[in-house]
């Protein structure tokens, strides 16, 4: 049966994208790769709002890969600050658990968001080299005030980074002026490209500051991928590991449609996308995770009061949508997640809240 | 112009394999996937030669990745021991350079392989935690005598590593009767699927190793690995990081047509091959890089002697086959290499010969 | 934007069937083909309800292809019957009467269908050589009685026709049990292949009675097509025409999807899509242009009253439904025909629904 | 194992021409189809070398549709002259023996052309409603002087048909310049694209002669297909028959690509590769059956000698290449036949050439 996915990365896929992975005669030196990836870089600057004084990176892995590469830019004894909305939000916390840097933490129950002035009451009077946070917590689908975070992270903090891998193609992102020096996302999410490459921006300023004896390690260190991604950008190709070919095929095509749609249009279809859910989720009775204000154009999570969740998902499943469990620890089996990012149209969402009342009617 | 690609990797593809990557409603836990994952896994215990005391893995990335985590075995202090036969073979040093262990290393010239010799007589008094050497290497086309290498490098190190990145798929590999305990490759060589993923076994004595406090960071730490790797071979999903999804739904199926036309003849097609080259080679007076006895199945370093490489292989891909510059720095533009890998065929080498042969008029 | 197909054929498609086609070299007499063609003779007959007193047929063309086809056991000054639902019931006369046979005909206004009474009672005193129906009128959605239509022709003609572009695939259908004698279809309809062949099955009894001086022409004359379908059944190739490579290896798989299905549920679904369209276009306010009792599981013609039918189906177009206009003469411009056939869900009846409501908003 | 197509048609392939054929929700009124089949019937004027007089058709079937479709411009009693130069020559009499017509016919050994002499000779003292003769004759690769034939037969009859199924694509063609006044081929030769449709063109003075009582029937009946192109061409749809929509998404893209080769590159590429394969085969020691001067650019035949060469056909398949069988019935099991069209390389000669070498071997 055809089926749509609904999912939070690789989330509403479009075969044409997809199409365009197809070719068995091209490698990484090959002029339709070479091409694609100049395109892609180009790209990526729009998608976060990123201007000159940025440098652009498209590497193997994915939203994990380039969140660790920030390692790039610290060295031994760094203190940190992570501002958390969730499990992804935590996630910063895992990675630099693994180097030799001071963590400090600050976050919220789900569904809320940190704010600006949990930053400045709890950390005002510390320095910190590098404050994290995310735009779109993919766990709650909770979206962060991101200027607002951003301006208290940058009165306590030498540089500023945003975990944008559930936001960047879907949401507005505007690298520059909210003043982002370490800006991040993955191939497929709100972009809509198979997954296989994560994708950053990363100012001036911060990569001027790549220490000496930086944490990195090799592979997802940036300041090996920085010759390689300056000729991909001339459109030449430079060997430091092979890119992921056939995904960045597809991430350029995606580039393309994105141009053509403008990311003013694009950012608008998310956001009516979220609209209409949110107002089936209501008509159904059911609740929304994330509070008013602060819900994403691309994630929402779905509260399912005394239906199981995870009953309601394999119900809807065989409805022909799949969505994604909870993940929030606080909250397991008691709520889904809708991912509605990328190709995903209005009347998907139509789609959406038709299979969940059918649904919630088979299983009660 | 239909073009023939004999880099390598991704090398000769195969389109059948790529269409598989065409699903735009499969996700990381949709049952496509989960298949294929699972299959995937079962599948990479044959293709090394690996039996039930290994633990398979398959990790977004590439061969750089699943290098890079052999720091997972590693901790602080630590003496490893590098046998190189290239540039590959120096990736080893590179990488562990970045970490807080001590490296002892050995070479050869261009062309030629390390030995068993060599590694007793320079490190035969000295204990290593890992030794590491490469299977074919990728700048030179040369295979090494693995046994052998092996063998001597069991006497002075706790642990053997083997780089199969270029011979996994197009080579015998043996990982149990041998005794490598972390063996590793990537999708895109002889295996022939898309880039995208970093493939490995690593042996029950091994995994036992980790040490509490491993030197991997996160994303490339296999402790993060083995519970998702665990699940997805009991056929379920587990979220660690988001897999390259379409990637493995290609490697899937490349699985599949591997165990049809089994290994023992997919070694013997790459085998005919090599010696087609090498009789072709030979045919228009040119040399070949690696010695005799040390010839991969699936890399053939093509000395031009007068011939400038690069003009060489600038004509040759007008003439519709692409092969790869010889990166070797002792031999900067003095040879080529062709990648004959994957889905490579007696004609693929007919044509690779017939084009040279074109290409060396053109340019005479 | 990601739009779905709800035309009348091609209908709702799978991008799953389409990717089979894609074979650079498979041609007529290749292996992969030569399955492809046995395995889709051998699934005509499932699809028709036909047994092994029948022969199948698939040729290049499409619907009317077939229908042409009908001219092979025609001879000169035969009397044939046709009982006609509308424009595609028609289309047996329009064919007919470029051949020199006499064509008596019955009609009914749009909506409704011809009854057995009327062939009775019309007919009842003259003897024809075939007799003419279709099982659903693509033009008005409307499904005859078949049963009772072919009892009631059977009295009055030697051998009986039907129609079945528009229902097989989607509509229960019994060859031997309702004794048709040749019963046609395309590719591209209820199958959910894509266009290129027209296919049927024709009676042992109709199969003997060709006449020595046929009316049929080359292309569309089935004794000519006759030892190739018979060599493809065999799994064997015979040289007549080219027939259409990749609409084939299409098919074969729709066939393969349709054995796993099973008709019975592929009626039934087609049947509730059916259902859930009425429902909703009854909430909707606007009428169904079939009477009930007689609505096809696969084409809903609706009544668009006041509304443009032609700005209703441009708005339909935005919202990311493609239905198709509305084709009776005597209805242009007051409805629009909604194809539901093929790989047609119940989620996409409900975005059909939706999309309709929103855009009757639009313009109102 | 990878397998090159050097059959008649379809023949070498692309895939990504028949990736264009990808879209599960274009149907036959979606503009992705109207644009192709705008784009495709503007194509073939500059495939057959046709001006503003002439009018252009792409209808469902092949290329014996179209050849058929010539009955459009036929009364009872004509008298029409066929020019033969082998089977498919020949089949202009099969199609019209069908047809209320008086036949008269020429014909030549196999291997041999027709000449304008021959015509003048037999055919000087009577007068024809048209003239058929065949531009390359796929059952021998022999291609006939075109000019002065068509010379010859214009002083004898009305109308100059041409067969072009094997030559348009890979031919030089020029309708208005040789005075061509009907046209035809298929989409699966030269061209390179999928079979699914007939295309032709037809001058002014040719379509202002339909007769009244044509014999055409329905479906391949031109004047019924009059509109239906006037509107295509203007990127309008009008409804007669279901048109191959996913073969016209392909072929839209071959013309794309012809006109970026041009056709001036694309009749030297495969004359190219014709001159290649002559070579080869004079070394191979084996005759080709088209006399010097006579062979085309699209189908050689190929003169086994003692070897039977069907056997020697299984063996190059064997081998990885899909050769045609020899069909002309005076040298049944004496010759093959290489076709060589559409996306045909010079290395492609080459791996024929060596694969029919070893197949030789092989067998002797």
């Amino acid at each position: 049966m055809r089926r749509i996915l609904m999912h939070v990365g690789p989330s509403v896929g479009n075969y044409e994208v997809l199409l365009r992975m197809v070719r068995d005669n091209v490698g990484f030196n090959s002029p339709e790769f070479l091409e694609s990836m100049q395109n892609s870089l180009d790209g990526v600057s729009l998608l976060f709002g990123a201007d000159k004084s940025y440098t652009q990176f498209i590497i193997p892995g994915g939203g994990t890969s380039v969140m660790e590469a920030a390692a790039t830019f610290l060295q031994e004894n760094d203190r940190i600050l992570v501002a958390s909305n969730g499990v992804f939000g935590d996630r910063w916390r895992e990675i630099f658990r693994r180097y030799r840097v001071t963590v400090d933490y600050v976050n919220v129950v789900a569904g809320e968001s940190v704010t600006g002035n949990m930053i400045s009451e709890r950390f005002g009077d510390r320095r910190y080299r590098m404050g994290f946070f995310t735009h779109v917590e993919t766990s709650t689908g909770v979206r962060s005030q991101v200027p607002e975070i951003a301006r208290e992270l940058r009165k306590v903090s030498d540089f500023v980074v945003l975990d944008g891998v559930a936001s960047i193609g879907g949401e507005e992102a505007e690298a520059a002026k909210w003043g982002i020096d370490y800006f991040v996302t993955a191939s497929q999410k709100a972009i809509g490209a198979p997954p296989g490459a994560g994708i950053a921006v990363a100012s001036d300023r911060l990569m001027e500051s790549i220490p000496d004896k930086s944490l990195a390690g090799y592979s997802l260190n940036l300041a090996n991928w920085m010759d390689p991604m300056e000729s991909y950008l001339s459109g030449k190709g430079k060997y430091f590991a092979t890119p992921p070919v056939h995904t960045i095929l597809g991430l350029s095509y995606a580039i393309d449609l994105i141009r053509e749609e403008t990311m003013k249009r694009r950012v608008e279809r998310h956001s009516n996308v979220r609209a209409l859910l949110a107002d089936g989720i209501n008509d159904l009775g059911l609740g929304i995770l994330a509070k008013d204000g602060f819900r994403s154009n691309t994630v929402t999570g779905v509260l399912t009061g005394d239906l199981d969740a995870r009953g309601l998902i394999s119900e809807c499943f065989a409805h022909g949508v799949e969505f994604a469990s909870g993940v929030h620890p606080s909250l397991a089996g008691k709520y889904l997640r809708i991912g509605h990012m990328g190709w995903v149209t209005e009347n998907d969402a139509a789609t959406a809240i038709s299979v969940l009342r059918n649904a919630i009617r088979s299983i009660s």
